[in-house]
């Protein structure tokens, strides 16, 4: 998608260690509009298959996850980092590596929202290892519900994550595949 | 607002502790057409303020954040609860008890998102103790920007904070003020 990859070209700034900050407009900062047009993208990818819930973790896939879910017309839920005071003890739970953070974390959904009616579709605001992607569509699995698919603004295809899951069967929609990056500059897939 | 505690009446649920669970539409499951009518609310609230920015902090506050920034054409920031590892190392920070989690963390906003010229608007989903409220006025005052006020999905009346920052004469619009609630039932403030 050619709007993010002008922001992505334009305000994102490489680090050592494979790290992309675009905290000026996804993930700290938020630009509203951008997400809005991210999610009407995702939207038009999946509107046809019956979506019934929107499903991603906190935190800065919360924005694009709802604006999508404002699109299909269905909830959007959000997988917590750990359980909450006020959660119920019913819960699914994956256990996830975070990239970004360099720890492991358990990502906890209520099965009360979860059913095996269900088809899901995952949005996140990136994808690098896969491992949080993973995570999530192992909960849907375990509530005995679909994943229609994912739905994620950046991916970094050099790291692998997306083309692994994809290779197992699992339908993902980036909107910009970052296919190598240094200091001096970032390229995209454009098959896309 | 009536929408709200209509929602709150028939889906919250009250358990011991003070402990008010509205996470089948506010905070887990969202129901995003209800997001979108209370960042409405706060909008006409403070639309004459000259807003330049919205702020809240991860997790559950963001879409409802995102939802108020959209209406005012400004961009959303939100603090994070720990520093990431794409995260500049200028930031203000304020440490904040958690009333849902039962621990200590540090809140933290890039140097780079707020300016001295701001006019800042803070956007979260609960107001209990106040702390994580407070924690953000100290960000916006360390930035040497200007806090226009609160607005605040459901407020628990009952937990003083909310009062107690009013009294320090920060301006606060809560959309439900919990004055009272037990198992048997929950009754809201009825001046707003």
């Amino acid at each position: 998608m050619r709007l993010l990859e002008d922001k992505i070209l334009r305000y994102g700034k490489v680090y050592p260690g494979n790290v992309l900050k675009v905290d000026s407009f996804l993930n700290h900062q938020v630009d509203v509009p951008l997400i809005a047009a991210l999610a009407q993208e995702i939207y038009q990818h999946y509107k046809d298959c019956a979506v019934t819930k929107i499903l991603t973790i906190e935190a800065s896939g919360i924005l694009l996850a709802g604006m999508t879910a404002q699109l299909f017309h269905v909830p959007m839920l959000f997988a917590k980092k750990s359980a909450a005071k006020n959660m119920s003890d019913e819960v699914f739970t994956a256990k996830v590596r975070s990239f970004t953070h360099g720890n492991d974390y358990t990502m906890v959904v209520s099965k009360e929202y979860l059913c095996r009616d269900d088809k899901v579709l995952i949005v996140d605001d990136f994808l690098a290892d896969g491992n949080a992607l993973k995570g999530l569509t192992e909960i849907v699995k375990e509530a005995g519900a679909q994943t229609v698919g994912a739905g994620i603004a950046i991916e970094k295809g050099f790291q692998k994550g997306g083309d692994r899951l994809r290779e197992e069967g699992l339908r993902i929609f980036s909107l910009a595949i970052i296919d190598s990056m240094t200091e001096g500059g970032i390229s995209f897939r454009s098959d896309i």
